[in-house]
């Protein structure tokens, strides 16, 4: 890390900084459980560590300290702004990633988010997710495959999505089941629904965690995507999304960085009036269709 | 910094999540004010650093959000504990000292704390600060010098200080004040007064703070001291305390940090009877005298 201070920093001040860390990571020591002073100490070293790299003033602590007592009192039951600003630091992101990793040929992880709902229902092979919520229809399929390429027959599928207004069922005010359900690959590992075209979506962003996006030039909005959870047996379970190719925001920036490009699909907008896959009719509305081979690694890695 | 994690992290991987801390980063970029930006990438950066290395889990990740809307919420006007949780991290006084940086010679600055009080009494030279609080009554004197040794006329010397229950004036029920004063040196730089043997107490530690204290083994009871605050024409302003040596909480650890050896001080206890300083008659009593000699470092370094 580099040290942003114009004045230099004299080593006698140096080695009383160096010391007050020493202290702070020893006050550790003696924690019964190990896992929780391993992290004790990491949080300890990159906290001072970032005190003291960017010099932060008496004036910046005092606002760092308001700004997080004003996250506190807006979090309540029905809203969390520490998650918020968690998701909006990147930092949901990246402990998805480290406890997800990489595994090559796999497909990409990304965010869970906070609107999956257990128990949402099955449908058959071409189903219909929407349950009403509006939007336009698209039709995704793909196959699950593992890092072979041998296709997974009967891999659970849950998919869930907001409606054309931005909202999860779950953000409705009665208790409509809508914009999700669960279904099961066939024999081949293919599977196929009807879903909405995803649209972009502000996180909530009239409080702290908004102002703070304001003052810096950020913007609130989510990147258009669909959730998918994939589990098979002795296959590693994967949370992810699909991003829409072409959503400008995913140029302006997502709100949570859940995008990666391997997740970018196309979402080929189709003529009123064009054939659909299983031959639903949708009278003189645009539909869409996407596609998404999903492959699993290995459980275990 | 170095990975605890077992197994080793693969290159697909490491790119993975070095390109997100970069993403996260960029998204500060058009930030308009430079400073802001400067802190919010610097912050980025060590907190994914802090994810990385400690390859936090998604349960470690809820437990943190737990831990500080339980820290939010039981912050009000009157606790505040996002400062508690700063000063329990030693983040406090890490600001404190890169904000005061040690110029040789200069007596060390330590914590500000969140008990001193504006407007406190003025006392003669020779005046008791004690204002009723109860403790057993201790003679400070010491003089304030330059760094060339030049003796510091009129230098405002600000003490305050908690009564032998460990209490300060703001905490008790009443308006009372107590254990506080301020006094200017005399032309020879000289200053002195009656205060209180400085007593051991715990931070508030009822809280989400005290658990986690509990939880890694780690005393809530700050080392005994006296706080100083010092200013003076053409000199850098010096907020400091100082410790009792032979406490045994400098040793168990003083629990937010404040310690530095160069501000342990011999309170040399007095028999009953023993002739004091100013001829004050303390009956039967014991009491104790400290020295304590400040060097104020120049003005805007």
């Amino acid at each position: 890390m580099t040290t942003h201070t114009e004045a230099p920093i004299n080593p006698q001040q140096q080695a009383l900084e160096d010391e007050l860390v020493a202290t702070v990571v020893a006050s550790f020591d003696a924690a019964p459980n190990p896992r929780l002073k391993e992290v004790m100490q990491s949080l300890t070293r990159h906290l001072h560590a970032f005190i003291r790299d960017v010099r932060l003033t008496e004036a910046e602590w005092n606002t760092a300290i308001e700004f997080l007592t004003a996250v506190g009192h807006i979090t309540d039951d029905k809203r969390q702004e520490f998650v918020l600003l968690s998701d909006v630091l990147g930092a949901s992101m990246q402990t998805i990633a480290v406890n997800n990793q990489a595994h090559k040929g796999a497909t990409d992880a990304t965010v869970f988010g906070p609107f999956f709902v257990e128990d949402a229902p099955e449908i058959p092979l071409g189903g219909d997710i929407a349950g009403g919520a509006s939007g336009q229809p698209c039709w995704v399929e793909g196959t699950v495959t593992d890092t072979d390429g041998k296709p997974v027959p009967g891999a659970r599928i849950e998919v869930w999505e907001c409606d054309e207004d931005g909202y999860y069922d779950v953000q409705y005010t009665d208790e409509r089941v809508a914009g999700r359900a669960h279904l099961f690959t066939n024999d081949q590992g293919q599977y196929r629904f009807w879903g909405l075209t995803p649209v972009p979506y502000p996180i909530p962003h009239d409080g702290p965690v908004g102002k703070m996006l304001e003052s810096v030039g950020r913007s609130p909005v989510r990147a258009a995507h669909l959730h998918f959870m994939v589990t098979a047996d002795g296959l590693r379970p994967l949370v992810t999304h699909i991003f829409v190719d072409g959503d400008p925001q995913i140029d302006i920036g997502d709100s949570v960085f859940g995008v990666k490009e391997s997740l970018i699909k196309e979402f080929a907008v189709q003529a009123p009036g064009s054939p659909t896959p299983d031959g639903r009719s949708l009278g003189d509305r645009t539909w869409a269709r996407a596609r998404f081979d999903i492959v699993l690694a290995p459980a275990g890695v």
